[in-house]
């Protein structure tokens, strides 16, 4: 049975025919509209249709959305997304009645977890911790091999736990979130402080932006990190730090067997999740007298949110 | 069916035998030996043989055991405990051989929030976090209706949780811990330090203590707040305010349903439930957008751990 998965982001709309064994037939993409919940609820419409033109009427079974926005308990409303004017419609049903297929919604951190757990590098590890770092954090929780969505559905936004007392201030308001720490926007922040500066050692960087740093991206970074520019390192490695720091506090909680690392900036690989498994393994409460979890790069990177909507689309019309 | 809840901590070891309803028969005490782990196995013996000595041979079908430690997943042995001497011991099989009882083990925070949410505030109440704070900060998880675990049988351990980056040494050996901020430690070594520089404020503090602040102790501020003393209040207030802030933090994660405030200090009460509450409704993710956890102090209080390790036990054998 296939499904289509729908990844609704702040800035584009991803959606793809995924087979059972979690492999993506096709992808289409559209820009987010900006301007109105019925917009958003037409494109993703859209992007359906567009992939169902060409295939049977029956071969697709359920749709999947997975948004970047806190999701209901009864997982039919986008109640919080600050970068999509959902605010409270009714969207699983809207798209419901527009397709005539079932529609599931959920959280995309969640839906990056479950892919991860059902075809990613989480793979029957039943208790799985995902850390998805993009512009900000978000993640996912498997605990006993289920998703973990809490009494109101809204679990698993570890990007906002604190971690610096009175720290920066994080976009949802509030001070010290773990977000404006570890995340791609975090890395971009730093990484032009170190140009504006004009340290001697950011030559590569300030090269890359011809001395604007305002031009300069997370991408740009992770590039000259690859490449061997020292400074471009030693800002992945802060990155990495930070996200063990966090990682180590949320498993004093979860005690979560697998940690991985998601989200755009898992491209980086090792030179973040290395200095990320040293940091949390110096930091995790209890260290030397338990068993510490396996930490591992997310496999299915930018279709996790896609893939996982559209499994759990199929799980729950089998 | 009746059952022995033992809860073993770092200065006593409780016991007592309970019946199906949670409620307690017998209790019985005695101080934790100090210096061997077999010492310490033969105390939880003599007190389970001792409420056993004037019952049937069968009334008593199990023994549960709540214990101030980290339990390994098998939950057969305490491999991190740093107020008892044992430390790795197959605690659980040593009881059971002793006793002829089938026995199991468990961490206290997790006794404790099973016992609350089986008999306690906490009943029926599918996604419960327990706040249970003593001399440090202990608690547990139930995740729709079960205990969380964790991959390797440690997670709840959330007075471990970092609130404040480089802050102050926690008894686990990190930087700013939940515990040093939080818990009845923190909350005596404020009131001793406000007696220390002589506030004017601080006089009923003072007088408590004869002018001794090492003499002061946190249940003397509770005694004192409940008098009205507005230093002693502020304290309790200062206490709810960061149990409020971590439970915020945690509550980005988990999005419980139902916060227990449990251990030694919920018996302040709403001298502390309330500034805790009102310090997580400021600083909860998304707050205005989504729904607030409900707040209760514990029912159970000091029994919750052998309760609920006697309710666990039951559970096993049935």
């Amino acid at each position: 049975m296939k499904t289509i998965g729908v990844d609704v982001g702040g800035t584009k709309i991803a959606a793809g025919v995924v087979r059972p064994d979690g492999t993506v037939e096709d992808v289409t993409t559209r820009p987010t509209p900006e301007d109105s919940a019925q917009q958003v609820v037409e494109a993703v419409v859209d992007v359906v249709q567009e992939l169902r033109g060409t295939r049977e009427p029956d071969e697709v079974a359920a749709v999947g959305l997975s948004v970047a926005g806190l999701v209901d308990r009864d997982r039919r409303r986008v109640m919080c997304a600050p970068n999509l004017p959902w605010d409270g419609e009714p969207v699983r049903d809207l798209v419901a009645e527009e397709t005539g297929l079932p529609v599931t919604l959920d959280n995309d951190g969640n839906a990056a977890a479950w892919a991860e757990f059902v075809h990613g590098v989480g793979a029957g590890q039943d208790d799985l911790l995902l850390v998805a770092v993009g512009t900000g954090i978000g993640g996912g929780l498997i605990v006993d091999g289920e998703l973990e969505r809490g009494a109101f559905g809204m679990a698993g936004e570890i990007g906002h736990l604190q971690v610096v007392a009175g720290g920066l201030r994080c976009g949802c308001g509030n001070l010290g979130c773990w977000e404006p720490y570890g995340s791609g926007d975090a890395l971009t922040r730093r990484a032009r402080a170190v140009v504006a500066r004009g340290d001697a050692s950011a030559r590569a960087l300030t090269e890359r932006c011809a001395g604007r740093p305002s031009e300069l991206s997370g991408k740009d970074v992770t590039e000259l990190a690859r490449q061997g520019d020292p400074a471009s390192r030693a800002l992945l490695a802060d990155l990495g730090r930070w996200l063990g720091i966090g990682t180590a506090a949320l498993a004093a909680v979860l005690d979560p067997g697998t940690v991985v690392l998601g989200g755009g900036l898992s491209s980086a690989g090792e030179l973040v999740l290395t200095p990320m498994e040293e940091a949390y393994r110096s930091h995790l409460t209890g260290r030397g007298r338990r068993p510490t979890a396996r930490f591992a790069v997310a496999g299915l990177q930018n279709d996790a949110g896609l893939i996982g909507a559209a499994t759990l689309a199929a799980r729950e019309v089998s």
